[in-house]
């Protein structure tokens, strides 16, 4: 079933920042850019189904506009030409917004949400709009793993995670709440980033939980930061947070003056062969003189581990109460709107008091706070994406157990593909400080470095 | 032009939850209290011009739903068969959502925000939408004030506040960001309650920004209090918040142990025949023995003073830079879907770079952290809901200026319909500390009864 070996560079071909050059001197043009991406969308979408609309017109027009303007040297941004993914939650004046659920089926708002606003602004090309999960919940989509048609994409961000590792697009927009960008990016052989929480602007998406941050799903490190970074001088951050700063460049690689090995509690449920892939990358990180400390030689680390034990539960409670609006009024509104999968969670959500959910808020807190203060001694947190490659099957988008941690902590994090098992991808996971993700970037960027791979 | 003599009983009249005894002894039924509503409208509505939308059907059946339950003595909860007023923000499943635009003239998603919701499920009558500025922003609406058909009721709610004012029904839900509901309920003689930031969930509603609050117009204290909790009860706050909380009865009254007066930057632009007004309530208060202190004698309170003075400007550069999405988009797409009003103040709003905007909210911080550290020596802020009655003329919705202070300080806020000028109403402003909303409400308690009006 497997049906391209994973390879690394694959994914990296299609990287878009590093054609800029080439638009400015004209030797490539964004619109030829476009079309190698249609192009592979053409020999493979029937399997990987990746979309649910495509505006291959409205993207082609876009490109000629674009290409037209690096040829009189004048792009709007530096993603000017650049096509995106567009997780199907964000409203598109272009494209309709189904949130996954046949609720939304007809659902044409035709405005853009704050980010596509933002992107078209800045010259980025709107190609299609990606498979979510039924309302970014646990209902599967049809979109198949593009290294393994067997295999599950990952969710919510399926289409996303999915439409970046084929390369059909060098960046794809994700959501995620608990796991659902940095998972499928770990099985599909992405960049994923995900912020800081505020960082990019929510507004005109079907996405409002008090932890839910909008991402990349990129071909390349650079495309990641890039195309986050320019999206948000465009649309800012959520009301109330800057977004994301700093320079739109790439960071140069720093050295991480001292990391955090955070085994959390994915660590039991991940198999020998994989935990000895994660010592063997850290053994290599180690030996290029990052000095990396764990919990069997820092009682600090131990105790941050500890509190973190139940990330996932609290945040399945804090996300099940938040979300009572709208899934129990469209349930009572229609009980046969929902799958199976959210119907029969909805009663253990009802039973959260809002009482509980203070005291939920108060752990979450007391988590961020714990984690926070570790920034006096570690720079970042490292860590595996997803205990596995992909799961078999499509009934389960697999274990958010490594991704909630970044979700939870509000904090910026950033899937690197990194790793193999099952002639699989996997990625491992660098968690950075809130409102530090470019800092975050010069430390992912340096450990490619060691690894001599390209940013 | 006045219409109605100001009467500060006359609204109270149409208070709803003295009522409920009499709906559980049958003496009187919800059915005839929405009857007794819709004689009023039937009456006025044609000079007021509340309403965008009414669904009488719905209300009556809804009515008589709810008679039934209090005849077999199970209401569902201490608002069933309340009729409200809803800002025409929030969606509703049996009415189109307005916006006061006619980019949204059209728009009816089919479904309840998560406040119309929880207020269905709690029993309460959804009678009619009520007209909103365009946006919620400057450009006014065909609402009148029902004390005086010549003068505006006020902005952004000025159909709820007018609705309420005129004894169309008990309750509105209104929304602030800047004065949008102690302006309106200064003007139309309500209780208004803007409560803490976050403590009525906004989801489903056109109301994003960072200070927005829902709240409610009332006709008693007791109503303003108990449809807004028990509101929070079944639509929790916004997410990550947790909402009101405490019993559902309004709370006994509480002397403030001592109260601070604030000026404010309205105090300059308040006629000295107000002032004398404010100067003989201050005076009143004083002699039943509540220790007032102002900026006269406390330097903390000058120096809060001094913090304050530019409160309206934070704000207004602070929702600006907010609401360039959607507005700036509405605007490119179609300049004339916007009103003058709006499109004015956008290339100002666009000259906003991300930092001056982080600069601006480290402004309302230090507001924040000023008045939170004035909480070990006065229990609340009194001061003027607004610089004078309703200005004469349809123009102009009137001056913020005195209603912006609890919208950037996050912090609840009560009017209390207590003066009177040109024989029109004018309200004094009580502000809390933020998520002690119900210590507010026994405050404001026993000022009503110092002053020996009924809550």
């Amino acid at each position: 079933m497997i049906s391209e070996t994973y390879n690394p560079q694959a994914t990296r071909l299609r990287g878009f920042y590093m054609h800029v050059e080439r638009f400015l001197d004209g030797s490539d043009t964004p619109r030829a850019y476009l079309d190698r991406c249609l192009d592979e969308i053409d020999r493979r979408e029937g399997d990987v189904r990746a979309f649910v609309t495509l505006n291959i017109d409205g993207a082609r027009a876009a490109a000629d506009a674009s290409t037209a303007r690096y040829a009189a040297g004048a792009p709007l941004s530096e993603i000017d030409g650049m096509p995106f993914g567009i997780k199907d939650l964000f409203e598109t004046e272009d494209m309709p917004t189904k949130c996954g659920s046949s609720i939304f089926k007809d659902n044409h708002t035709g405005r853009d949400s704050a980010l596509i606003a933002g992107l078209r602004k800045a010259g980025a090309i709107i190609l299609g709009k990606t498979v979510t999960t039924e309302f970014a919940f646990y209902n599967p989509g049809p979109t198949r793993n593009p290294f393994d048609l067997g295999r599950t994409p990952g969710g919510s961000s399926s289409g996303s995670g999915a439409a970046v590792g084929a390369g059909f697009v060098p960046v794809a927009i994700g959501s995620q709440v608990v796991g659902s960008l940095i998972r499928p990016s770990s099985y599909n052989a992405n960049y994923g980033f995900k912020p800081s929480f505020g960082a990019i602007n929510r507004e005109g998406a079907y996405s409002n939980l008090s932890q839910t941050s909008l991402g990349t799903h990129a071909a390349t490190l650079t495309d990641a930061w890039v195309a986050a970074r320019v999206a948000t001088k465009f649309c800012g951050g959520d009301p109330g947070y800057v977004g994301l700063t700093g320079d739109v460049a790439l960071p140069e690689s720093a050295r991480p003056g001292r990391l955090a090995r955070f085994d959390s509690a994915g660590w039991d449920k991940t198999s020998p062969d994989i935990q000895a892939k994660f010592d063997a990358l850290i053994q290599t990180l180690s030996s290029a003189d990052i000095p990396i400390a764990g919990r069997q030689n820092s009682p600090r680390l131990e105790g941050f581990e500890r509190l973190m034990t139940p990330a996932l539960d609290v945040t399945n409670d804090i996300c099940g109460y938040e979300s009572l609006w709208p899934l129990k009024y469209y349930h009572r509104r229609d009980p046969d709107s929902l799958s199976q999968n959210i119907s029969a969670r909805l009663s253990d959500w009802e039973k959260i008091s809002a009482d509980q959910y203070a005291v939920l808020l108060d752990k979450r807190q007391a988590m961020r706070a714990a984690h926070e203060a570790l920034s006096d001694e570690f720079t970042a947190l490292i860590t595996l994406s997803a205990p596995g490659p992909a799961p078999k099957g499509h009934d389960w988008t697999g274990d958010p157990i490594y991704a909630v941690n970044s979700s939870v902590l509000g904090a910026p994090a950033i899937s690197l593909p990194l790793l193999e098992a099952e002639g699989m991808p996997l990625g491992i996971q660098l968690i950075g400080y809130p409102r530090k993700d470019r800092e975050l970037f010069a430390y992912a960027r340096w450990i490619l470095d060691v690894l001599g791979l390209k940013p």
